[in-house]
């Protein structure tokens, strides 16, 4: 049910096919996210018309609200989102470690309090994969433990405790449906990351996710940790780089081989004015806008480009219009997918690498580092 | 260039043609608003896929921001906002007298501060004229003081004042491809309402609007005042409605024979949560819709009711989600969007008549009134 191809190389990087049940993916690609079973802002039509393929949504939200037995009993998250295409969902791990004073770990899971009400809840490996299994989405994500990259002792027992906790989950997986990913991590220590590396491509994973970075280390270290894995992980299985999406990591991220992104940036960026622009990111709060006709990006063929004003958004942003943010999304988040588009196209035609420097300086305003973290209003 | 042509009637109800610089308009008619030059939360994209054929925008709102000197150096507001159908801007008196504590009328006009930054401000009916011709709508609305319907005096003191500004508005007016319409006033005396009624019909005005109903007087008076007026005015030019605009109020003015309606209560619900239903109105927050698979009416014909079911609506609510504003807007637009093109079509196949009872009573729970008032947030 689950078959990845590769289609064409071009030094590390791959294009390729991932085959689901909600139809394939073409890879290298880039997830919008969609926490609480919506991209926010945008309708399941808009992001479709972005040309978007695979969604995430987060458990731990879901989980939460409306509750994952919810969410079966309404058909799956594919029917209760009315997302026609691919879903994955992360483990819940990423949110609950997020939430620093009220979680307690231990080496059978996690006990938190949720943000909305404050109650005491359970994240166990089995937990996550049964909620992740009512919930329903193509791709799910093993149980895993992200630890502070600049705690060596922490580092390791975290790595070691997402091992156990990926045979775990391995273990408790039922539906026949849903592909199940490891996650290496082992902070920004190359021994750490390349013993992760081997331990989880040893594993039976259709896919392998690379975690526990964007969470504060430099971009110097992110690449390193990408040139230590990303040789170590099987050929012929998907490589999923969590969290990570300025348009400069996308560049970055496909060059050493990553097949899947996903970031809120986009969406994050646009709450606050923002917009990804071959000038640099734009904050179109500014007064100079103003009187401004020209679209955000003149080369840009998103719907907010081929129709609106920098002027107009900059009015819609100022008197407070939900609008905006919903023109910003669509910009944004069609930034980042016609990125992607571009890169596959080059890869597969040969200019690939030799077009690498200009797109890094082309977006090199725009890579003011995304934090990795839980996109709750 | 503004020609009217009546197609149909059925009894005083009529449907009939209103050619402007920007498309026919097929009457009668529901205008969206788009008090900032959007209708909230919506693009004019997914207006137009309404069916909308008209929309509002707010004459104090856009002087105040942008500003409709900013407005006009961007190519008007079909241009700004990206509207391609026919627009209508009130006059903004409507505005400025809701403003209660912090203006002054006089014969000349009024004084006015800002609801934005407190600054001071003067409209008079030459004023509102250079607005609305620097914002450039297809339907402009002369100047006219609304009065307080249980205040006889000052209701005589204001329509004759209304009656001295139309008049100036006439004399102000320059530009060729807009449509100024007269506005009746007079309170809900039968009297001042017929006087008004005959001297805003001898001008020479391509549509007149009533104006000051909807403004807290009852259903009846609201009826009665209709009676009164719409006998007395040509046959030959389009009516409108001010401001009024639950589906009970579009079909009991219809039946009056009202061409044109506006009012912000489809979006204002969205806002509250608030679905129009055939089962009455609906409140989406609801914790009984936790689990309905339904869509908000079976019959609807939107893209929320062909898409989304209420436990999906009522998940966005609770998580605070902007898409749920968004689809709760498209559908209370749409139903009544819809509404009117089946009164439309029962004017023109000589059912209409035998169905407003039936109408009426599937409406009924959705009645509560409307407030006329400006939607700023």
């Amino acid at each position: 049910m689950f078959e990845f191809t590769v289609t064409a190389r071009a030094g590390r990087a791959r294009t390729g096919v991932f085959t689901t049940p909600h139809g394939d993916l073409a890879t290298p690609v880039f997830t919008p996210v969609g926490t609480q079973a919506t991209v926010k802002t945008l309708t399941p039509a808009q992001v479709g018309e972005l040309g978007a393929a695979l969604v995430l949504a987060n458990t731990y939200h879901l989980y939460l609200r409306p509750g994952d037995e919810l969410v079966r009993e309404m058909g799956g998250l594919h029917e209760f989102m009315q997302w026609p295409g691919p879903l994955l969902t992360d483990s819940g791990g990423f949110q609950v470690f997020s939430l620093a004073d009220s979680r307690k770990i231990d080496d059978d899971g996690v006990t938190f309090k949720s943000h909305i009400d404050g109650s005491t809840h359970r994240f166990t490996p089995e937990k996550s994969i049964q909620i992740q299994e009512n919930l329903g989405a193509d791709i799910i994500m093993a149980f895993d433990e992200c630890s502070d990259p600049n705690d060596h002792a922490y580092t390791v027992k975290a790595m070691e405790r997402t091992h156990r906790w990926a045979e775990r989950c391995l273990a408790a997986k039922t539906r026949p449906d849903q592909a199940l990913f490891g996650i290496v991590q082992g902070g920004v220590r190359a021994d750490l990351r390349a013993a992760s590396a081997k331990f989880i491509s040893s594993l039976p994973f259709p896919g392998i996710a690379i975690g526990g970075l964007s969470v504060g280390e430099t971009k110097a270290e992110m690449h390193a940790t990408l040139d230590v894995v990303m040789p170590l992980l099987p050929e012929n299985k998907p490589r999923y780089l969590m969290g990570v999406g300025t348009p400069e990591d996308l560049i970055n991220g496909v060059a050493r081989g990553v097949d899947i992104f996903d970031c809120v940036l986009p969406t994050r960026l646009a709450r606050h004015n923002a917009a990804f622009s071959p000038q640099g990111r734009l904050n179109l709060m500014n007064a100079v806008f103003a009187r401004d006709k020209r679209p955000i990006d003149e080369t840009c063929d998103c719907y907010t480009c081929r129709t609106f004003s920098r002027a107009y958004l900059r009015h819609l942003i100022t008197a407070k219009e939900a609008l905006a943010g919903t023109l910003l999304s669509i910009h944004n988040l069609r930034a980042l997918i016609r990125l992607m588009e571009t890169m596959r196209a080059a890869i597969q035609d040969g200019s690939f690498e030799s077009r690498v420097p200009e797109w890094l300086r082309q977006w090199h305003g725009n890579a003011e580092r995304a934090s990795n973290t839980k996109d709750t209003k």
